[in-house]
């Protein structure tokens, strides 16, 4: 190993012949010591407070690299820390986009299992960062165990919907969730501000014909369409909007969100509270086209899974990229009444990560 | 008025001399008959099995709008709601951007006005979706208060801080928050995903000397940044980290997340909780330019505005929008003692726009 400095930039050159340069302001901000990193990690060096003109004024490398700077403070730097910011790109990402395929190997664990905690609840939370979903059986028929399931991991959204809500067919329904028409593909509550990131449904009954719920990952259908599309669909931002007699919420958001680095970010697709698009006129037939191709390759059978919920069971989908619907039903037939709360990511990856210690 | 249509179009020509295009498809897809819109305001009609191939076969006009479709259906459309399409852009934002000469008209209410709803709890939250912030008078000093005005118009986000968390000086402190330091403007839990997207913060005591609270709309200062140092800022990911014994949130973001259009959408700011940047090395000497400018315009007299929270204050702030932090206090001279909690900008705004009905 072996280190070098001008003024600005210190260079690290590893065994593996791997070089990669350190500028003066990061490697300051950066500094590890009791001075500027409390002990919880939070950095006490407040950036601002840095000199624009800082410079380096020497480095050594002996398994640690240290250096000093222009301000009179010194630094010493893990080299593997250095090492791990001289690899191109970010951190990956454990995330695996599926299709129909997946219904083979449906990532399930029991309740008895997971609410013991450890390694059960772990790899059924890993399931859930990775492919944004997983089913949970056994969760018996009590009401309120929805909630009970996601406060294994994490903290319930309360809404106007409540802590958690009833989706049966009912007389009034307010929302289509709860009526006896099936449902397409489609994200929850995209006229939401934060729209919640988690959601929970559990089967308390189902003798109904029908009410097969479907899953979807929108984040592989997003990767598989035409270029174009995905630009039309991640450049134009529609309006999601939801009304009752004590509610009015609306929210504006593209179909595709797409992050710096132009990778999928959320989806958000609901054609029952989509509004009216607000779009330049001689858009509006190109953009339909895109949403179109995209609402039915939602549809398509090589990209959905299916689920046949039997009272006891709960599925959990990461609200911003698994889109779920359900085949329609009759309440003449039986009953089927589901149980649901909304939760965030936060949470859960929060709890995976710190069970994933060690 | 005058409407003309050709198959895929139809062109409405009104009094004022506008003209305007709708996309058959966009006609369609927006039919407000009972049979493709549910009395809740949803729509019934999946858009995707609308026929790509559909056309208009006939329209006229008398105050309403009404065109038939080569599918056989009919629909009929208020002019006024038409017009409303053929404006340029979106819907104008109740958004004012403000600088230090707020200062000496602080959008501040009695707790015992707000608390009685109405007009007075309008307006107080009027000012928050404008301003990104307001402040309450008169709260009290009993613990628990503030989830009780979170309550008033939306639901509490519980997090692994609790419903409630206090801010006050404790010996073994994990997050700096919790110390006497002072601390520069900032948002709060850049880590979570979702980002808390309203705080609020209740005055319990505050006998120490400093400890003033600071508040800078991150909106306007974004605004005010040099264009070069504003793409640099929305268009680079940082990471933001929390870590404790139970607890490991991380979550990447730009400090600045732009919309479609360009428009500021949220800003992430905490020197405390940023991890190195993971940028390529020709980058990082230019990006800290940027991000020290932002800083220290968050921190300029010019755009600051300081409140000495009383006992019994409480203020509430937009926290992907203003950005907050204090001066520094000891304990030696009295006690200062904050409790907060987190909720979310969607119930805010649904109470809002119930509030201004009728």
């Amino acid at each position: 190993m072996n280190v070098a400095v001008d003024r600005r930039t210190l260079t690290v050159g590893w065994p593996s012949g791997r070089e990669h340069r350190f500028h003066v302001l990061w490697l300051r901000d950066n500094c590890p010591c009791g001075d500027c990193r409390h002990e919880s990690g939070q950095r006490l060096l407040d950036t601002r407070s840095l000199p624009d003109d800082l410079e380096l004024v020497g480095a050594s490398v002996d398994g640690t690299v240290r250096v000093s700077f222009s301000d009179g403070h010194a630094s010493s730097f893990d080299a593997d820390w250095l090492l791990s910011f001289a690899s191109p790109g970010a951190a990956v990402r454990r995330r695996r986009l599926w299709g129909a395929e997946l219904q083979d190997e449906l990532p399930t664990a029991r309740f008895v299992d997971v609410a013991g905690g450890g390694a059960f609840l772990r790899d059924w939370l890993a399931a859930v960062d990775e492919l944004g979903f997983a089913v949970l059986t056994g969760c018996g028929t009590e009401r309120g165990t929805v909630t009970r399931v996601a406060e294994l991991f994490g903290y319930v959204r309360e809404t106007n919907y409540g802590r958690l809500f009833d989706v049966k067919t009912v007389v009034n329904p307010t929302n289509l969730a709860y009526t006896g028409l099936g449902l397409g593909a489609h994200t929850d509550n995209p006229y939401r501000d934060p729209v919640p990131t988690l959601q929970l449904l559990h089967c308390l009954a189902s003798s109904a014909d029908g009410g097969e719920n479907t899953l979807v990952d929108g984040f592989r259908v997003a990767q598989d369409l035409p270029l174009e599309d995905f630009e039309l669909l991640s450049g134009c931002a529609i309006v999601f909007r939801y009304s009752d007699a004590e509610t009015e919420l609306e929210t504006e958001t593209p179909v595709i969100v797409a992050d710096v680095r132009g990778d999928v970010q959320s989806v958000h697709y609901n054609t029952r509270s989509a509004q009216a698009f607000r779009l330049p006129d001689d858009m509006v037939g190109e953009y339909y086209e895109a949403y179109q191709r995209f609402g039915r390759m939602l549809e398509a059978p090589e990209y959905r899974i299916q689920l046949k919920l039997a009272p006891g069971d709960l599925f959990i989908v990461d609200n911003l990229r698994v889109l779920h619907g359900r085949t329609g039903y009759t309440s003449s037939g039986g009953e089927r009444h589901l149980q649901g709360c909304y939760a965030d990511r936060d949470g859960l990856r929060s709890k995976l990560a710190v069970l994933s210690r060690g």
